[in-house]
């Protein structure tokens, strides 16, 4: 995104669009980009999306598991993600030391100096996609047939942004599969449809495009050639800026390949390492998508979406 | 607690306990202590309990606001939070460099050394109690008579622990009053009372009894005393362990007086500092309390008690 001392036309719709949502009270503001706080009205569209993508998913009878918003380091480490997305991590750390030094970080804090020095690592980082959590726990115990996973649960990526639709902290819900590689091809596909009509059905002008994930640095550029090139990721964006821009991704349908089952060593019955696929929605940004869509007066959007919806 | 290389009959009774939610599936392990995956039964009740606490309140008209469990370190830092619970707190930090730092980060790591020392502190850290949040939106915004505010999500506490009450990342939900000193007292007793028949209507052997917060080290030992004396807080707690502890605490209801509305500088319409009370739940310890009493097949609790949670 541009810089915000220089705007662009798409910069000035965005900040437009945000305050629309802060004038609204459907996002409460904080000091800091992209952490907002969200009304009643907001909560009551994100729990009528909850319970519809529970009921299109409903036929894969996936097993629900809820993470909480911080997981273990020791797991993070056995993912590259600080390697391809150093910028977008939260690693954590607290106070594990005495009276002391307690004194000296106070009065580190008192002279407005940092002090981070006085702290250690803690066990655990922010959870950045709600499946890595997930892949620890399936360590050699892949079910014959492969495993399908109902998750949800807040992501954290570092981005700090005055684009409403690129929060810091936010909610998805990700229908995960893990077994054979044509299996997991299949999934993406089969899903991917089935997510595009539930989002077309909402009004939304949705569009699966072939998308990349946002690499860090030289190398990374390397990594997203290749993730285009063999199509392994599909977002489903929404234009919510007319003409200045193509869309925004609200959901992505992802084949994952042995990416985190190499890692964590996860095998189908045959022995060999199992694929991964997983569809995912952005819990926030479908709504911000339908906001924008159909404005910020929810009992003025259409009758059919608030069916679906259960406003 | 008592080291885990000295158990004693409570941390043996902690640790069965734990055991047992792990081998029904109601937690799904992780490699740390205090992270845990929840399962689609133990969300079942969550989402009962979170419908009748609506219900419980539905009086107060209370705004409605849900917060990310990441917040503004600027907030964080107007509260005393790092003088008073140090070794709970969850800092967060992340990359913000270049290709050459991520090189040599990645080095770093490579050799297995930490790497903390090229990444920058974040501008949120993560969420210790969900009212704080709150606090910083507030700011000369009261209404006239005070507000009412129904919050929900996760907290952080920096504690691990084999102890299954004793999670590092949790959801809470919170109702919060702030307004003139008489009024919020008068809040947070009545509400207490109504808190109490709620829990015990669950089956809960639930006593309120005048508690204190983990304040660190020798000078928070002054800070306890002051808290007991002026009965500030009080903790609805479950008896989980037989005659080995006298219980656990699930809720709790407290007179923050002007702690943090000084910070924040929230005044009432006559130009006073405002006074601030909440009842908190505990979402997963009641659920946890629910199963140490009732068992772990949720098809076997009590009938009255499944039909209030919905079950």
């Amino acid at each position: 995104m541009t810089d915000v001392l220089a705007p662009t036309a798409l910069d000035l719709a965005r900040l437009e669009f945000r305050d629309e949502l802060l004038a609204s009270g459907l996002l409460v503001g904080t000091s800091v980009p992209g952490i907002y706080g969200r009304s009643g009205d907001f909560e009551r569209v994100i729990a009528g999306l909850d319970r519809i993508l529970g009921e299109a998913f409903a036929a894969l009878d996936a097993t629900v598991l809820r993470f909480p918003p911080v997981y273990p380091r020791a797991d993070f480490e056995r993912t590259d993600y600080i390697a391809s997305f150093p910028d977008l991590s939260g690693i954590v750390s607290s106070f594990e030391d005495g009276d002391r030094e307690h004194r000296e970080l106070l009065a580190a804090r008192e002279e407005g100096r940092a002090y981070e020095g006085w702290l250690k690592p803690a066990d655990v980082v922010l959870t950045n996609a709600i499946c890595h959590p997930l892949y620890a726990t399936l360590e050699g115990t892949l079910p014959s047939g492969g495993g399908t996973y109902d998750l949800s649960g807040y992501g954290f990526r570092h981005e700090p942004s005055f684009d409403p639709m690129r929060l810091q902290s936010f909610r998805m819900r990700e229908f995960v599969f893990v077994g054979t590689p044509d299996a997991a091809q299949l999934y993406r596909d089969t899903w991917l449809d089935t997510s595009v009509a539930l989002l077309a059905s909402l009004g939304l002008a949705v569009q699966a495009v072939p998308a990349n994930d946002p690499f860090f640095g030289r190398a990374g550029k390397m990594l997203v050639s290749a993730q285009l090139r063999e199509n392994l990721k599909v977002e489903i964006i929404v234009p919510l800026y007319g003409d200045l821009h193509e869309g925004t991704a609200i959901a992505s349908a992802n084949c994952q390949r042995d990416h985190l089952t190499h890692a964590f060593d996860i095998r189908t019955t045959d022995g060999e390492v199992a694929h991964g696929a997983c569809v995912a929605f952005g819990m926030e940004r479908t709504v911000l998508a339908l906001v924008r869509t159909h404005g910020t007066d929810l009992e003025a959007w259409p009758v059919d979406v608030r069916a679906l919806l259960g406003l």
